[in-house]
């Protein structure tokens, strides 16, 4: 038997040239793979049947939304990740997820290298080998893009000589990424981090500037996953998708950023998030009520770690692996319901309802019924202020 | 001379009423201090002269609306202080400021001690005593309110029958808290958390869901300092005030939060901070371009725990000290502009120049003119996640 | 039924005189329980026999050594718990164990309230009111010494006039806290921090500068528990104790220093923990073998923490929870043996052996059979470099 | 004028062999730069004197050892720097000044490559490779021994060829690097983890199990630099000297770990740093007296991450200047005396004294003169434990 190679195949220019590109230079049979992530645009079977035309030697379609909703996407939002407090991981939480398809589909058909289409200057080529070397660590990499300088040009020199059936001419101004978790972009005229986007940029949002009216929405969860919205039951996959639309008709989660590449430089980035911001929003909501203060002030510091991660390729990681214990451990009582207005690009949470509820308002209250005993404060207060006492009065002794 | 005591005045009922109580429980003449913070309402002399009615010894007022802006608001803003990642820390600000002038007027007056209006419950007691024992470790502390279970009614009952010329039927629903960087508001029937704040509760931003024209603004910072708005020079006081009523007038800066007392119970807090979440959001996006990644990563644990020490009070100890050592250095290259649409309750940054840019359009760029030399990637790639797959190595032999 | 209070009781003068104090005091029954955390000293009946006598209604005395090991000395060892990098928090460790055991006796007995003898400038208080008001939120607390102001002097009076079994010229001048993971000794002359200890104030340890030959040790861990010494199966129990005996008699483990304490003030201690020590020292060496880099890298921060919330009363917290599900995940792998040379009061770790090791030889062999590729190395330098040299261009054109 | 290269030069085999090989290989000109940075073994003038009759077209030897102790050795031992929490950074501190010294010869001598004789496996190509890049973005970087796979093997063969001044025969089996700061030592037996040092390894310490008697030793420091040792002033360099003289007489700092190289590999490594130890012993000690308890907290975590920077290579980065301006505000107060004894691989403090201690006997002491307030407590202690009773009465209710 030949060789094998699996690629990570989009149905695209790239992937689709690099069919037959890689089977010429390695003499390997390739097998191309497609995972749906709820990026939309054509469906799998139109894709399938393209790498088999490209000449691939079989082509495995997963529909692994579910799976990217309930293990990547809902650990994320338990985490309130946000790398850099602003991007929700978007492509980051996909990669790892299309790697464990790869890997799969190589020990199926025991190839022995994994081929993606990444350039060398993305962060996406570290999620994919990094990846890769964690589930298969026997597996090679192949990366033509980058390795062998691939560049559009080529690829449609190379796609017309063989006659290959892709639209060469459909070319978009725009570089994107998209799953159910949210939206990427990058293009030309973005570069220049002093022009604003235009809105032409936009697909997952409408303007958030149009007059129109709010949507009020509740979102209930149970130990840390959203189980249903406006009080009817919802898989995750499902409440991801039904506030990207609602979200999203509101022009919720839009996000235009410099960013702190891992391979070392700074890059202008747009996304769109609509489910994953309101989720995010609505979750760290009930985390403020039903999480304890000095649990929540580390829980932070956990979350930047996590986002750091991830975002930097490390989903299979011992640390990671750590890291989601712990946060597993805090979603105990993160059990409850809130209630947000979507509206004019802000999704505002304006109620909150628990049985895990740490608010008392007995204690809280300043009205009848307040059971909160102020004697307790003045020893607190010394006590609490005992050490910079102490030190002040060394300072001022001695003049600092 | 008899005993001084220095009673920190708003003008209010409870602390005018203080004043008399504290005399006559003391034996000790009282000099009220009230200070300016940008909080508005009736002018400073007016409160001079009700001080002195109620039987203050003497009344000081100061107006530190500059002192306040810019060595309170600005190190907040370079540290982009949210507690909870959101609260701008309006009230826990201007704390430590008015303890600085009660513990001025203490020395002048030669009081032995500093009396304050705040309950038992809240953290504003903290901040007061914390901070009077840094700078004044020798004064007694007197609270009234908390020490010797002061209410409304007793004040009314006592302001009534000493005859004060305080108008006590002047009830507002809403106790209130505010100064140039912001507002903060409980009222009871918010102490219910399910129900939604009222356009009523609202003063220093519009409501956001209004349709009305976007307002287009470019901030000029300089180390870290802004210091022109759109292009007209200001200080960093000017910056507050111009940007409160800019952002303000789009419903910027609304909070609505559940939030973690020092004190130990969890409680339900609205504010407004137009100015200071328009500023923050400018001085974040620049910081995005001008400094490093690992610097970047490492201040937000800084700036977390900064706003944990100024929220809890600790404004005046060691660590906020090396803490603020810590955020100047980072400031050095927060120079150049940032350009902002305010509109529907969101500051939107739509673009950033800098000389000081570590943004590189040559290393960024996908198009003409890339200068990444992305043959490096490879072995980056390979060692960067070399950890992990000698981890994940490991443990796939022991069936982890 | 009369009210009941439940005491620790320790046997000593001070909560020997609390049981008819408290009686009289408050009208209640006192039950006297003491708990067995490896302390030493007399045995259990002697104790509960003398509480019987100074009018304990009951006394229950438990055998908790087991699980004080398994439970409590177990995870600290996990996380390599040394607060301020030093003290193994032997005291730390106890007191929610006892507390615990106090719980259970104040359910069974329908106890109202529950006494302890500790002072109000201590740590114990804190862990002690603590630990109850999470275990049992509804019961009370009776701190005679601290809340009455009882003294040595008070309570050797009132021994003498109610002729109570204790021998009230046993004065050590000690004030000593012990149990199987260490001893905590306090005393006067120690209180000027340049007075050096003299070998009078140790027990546990014999003195390191006596010549004597060393004694070699092999622990074997199985994933992060000591399961053998020198090829013998142990429980944690016999691990502490027989690594107490043989490090203590080559006098490792002494500790002398200024600590913070919770309550706001530094305090000198004296420790010495020879198990607990060499415990520590052999588990972080295995962990440097088999655990990954960036986990223990965060893992130190989580220690940290976790030896600050135990030391400051909070073993019974939410965050100590979920600290400790990260802890038990990166355990997971923490297999293998540690050869250790005792001797002159040092614990040297001389030899690692593990399956689960994570050095690889041939990739860290200079010698033949060398498989790291260093051809690798250039771009991953590069890279890692970039972001760096990028602002250091930056600041040379700035002249920083 | 031909182009140059500066070569860092040890005077060993590696580097003699490169001045040829350079040349011949480049065409250029190649500068040999030497730097004192303690590392005792030949005088500077035969190095330079070899490098010339190698071929160097110039040498330049720097005696930079008050340099390195000044500004590197230094901020470690302020910054209580030990990597993983032992390693005090020899060779991580010597490179950045090495790189300085060549960066400034190369700018000098108007060269356009700097070299080094660093393995692709090791931390020390990054560390002068990132440095280089940090002060010199321009200059191009040689790195033979990496890039073209130079083996010991080849370079007699290659130096009997060219007949250099070089004993070839004079072959350690160990790996050395040496400066004031410590010792770091490879060898192949030492590569299998289970072996133990023989005490052939050691150079730098005496055997601490041979009996001798013990050295006491008052260190005293004036904001954090040693400025006296036995009353005696000192200059940092003077200070390590006379501590590596005396400490290692007694056998203190001796290290023997497993590391988490950069690299992503672990591997075994022999230190010592008796001067290192002993200084780092001293300073945390009077920080324990003098830095208030927040920000000796927080300080931890600086000092671990700016251990694991300047491990890393990153010394010259805006993270370590920023750290570095934190490590700088905490120490004005660390003034005073620590006493220690050195004794049997041992340094430990006896005493401790000085005028900006926090320490306050009266706070502190159970005896006479006691000032603490216990009547605090109860307040401090019911608040301390309010939001963990507040979490464990919900727990229990919903059975968690």
């Amino acid at each position: 038997m030949s060789d094998r190679v699996v690629l990570a195949y989009s149905g695209g220019l790239d992937t689709s040239v690099a069919i037959g590109w890689i089977a010429e230079e390695t003499g390997a049979e390739v097998v191309a793979v497609a995972v749906d992530v709820g990026q939309g645009g054509e469906d799998l079977e139109t894709i399938r049947k393209r790498a088999l035309a490209c000449g691939a030697v079989d082509a495995v379609v997963a529909d692994a939304r579910d799976e990217f909703a309930e293990q990547y996407c809902l650990p994320a939002m338990r985490a309130n990740a946000l790398y850099m407090d602003r991007y929700p991981l978007v492509s980051a939480l996909s990669r790892p997820l299309i790697v464990k398809h790869l890997v799969k589909a190589a020990k199926y058909h025991n190839a022995t290298a994994v081929a993606h289409g990444c350039t060398g200057k993305g962060n996406d080529q570290v999620r994919f080998e990094v990846g890769i070397g964690a589930l298969a660590p026997d597996l090679k990499v192949i990366a033509p893009v980058r390795d062998y300088a691939w560049t559009r040009e080529k690829a449609i020199a190379w796609a017309e000589r063989r006659d290959l059936p892709i639209d060469v001419n459909k070319k978009s101004p725009y570089s994107i990424d998209q799953n159910v978790w949210g939206r990427a972009v990058e293009t030309g005229f973005l570069e220049d981090i002093w022009n604003a986007p235009i809105e032409d940029v936009y697909s997952y949002t409408a303007d958030p500037a149009v007059p129109r009216d709010r949507d009020e929405v509740v979102v209930t969860f149970d130990k840390g996953v959203p189980v249903a919205i406006d009080g009817e039951t919802v898989t995750p996959l499902q409440a991801i998708q039904e506030l990207n639309r609602r979200a999203g008709a509101q022009g919720v989660g839009r996000l235009d950023m410099v960013e702190d590449r891992l391979v070392g430089i700074k890059s202008r980035e747009i996304y769109e998030a609509p489910g994953a911001i309101a989720l995010i929003t609505a979750h760290q909501e009930l985390e403020s009520v039903t999480v304890e203060r000095d649990l929540a002030r580390f829980k932070r510091q956990v979350e930047q770690r996590w986002s750091e991660l991830v975002y930097d390729g490390l989903w299979f990681s011992p640390l990671k692996d750590a890291l989601d214990a712990f946060v597993d451990r805090t979603q105990e009582h993160v059990s409850g319901e809130i209630r947000m207005v979507l509206h004019g690009g802000r999704a505002v949470v304006t109620g909150r309802r628990s049985e895990r509820s740490l608010y008392d308002f007995n204690l809280a209250t300043y009205d009848e019924g307040d059971t909160f005993d102020q004697s307790l404060a003045k020893g607190f207060v010394q006590l609490w202020g005992l050490p910079s006492k102490i030190a002040a009065k060394r300072d001022q002794q001695h003049g600092a």
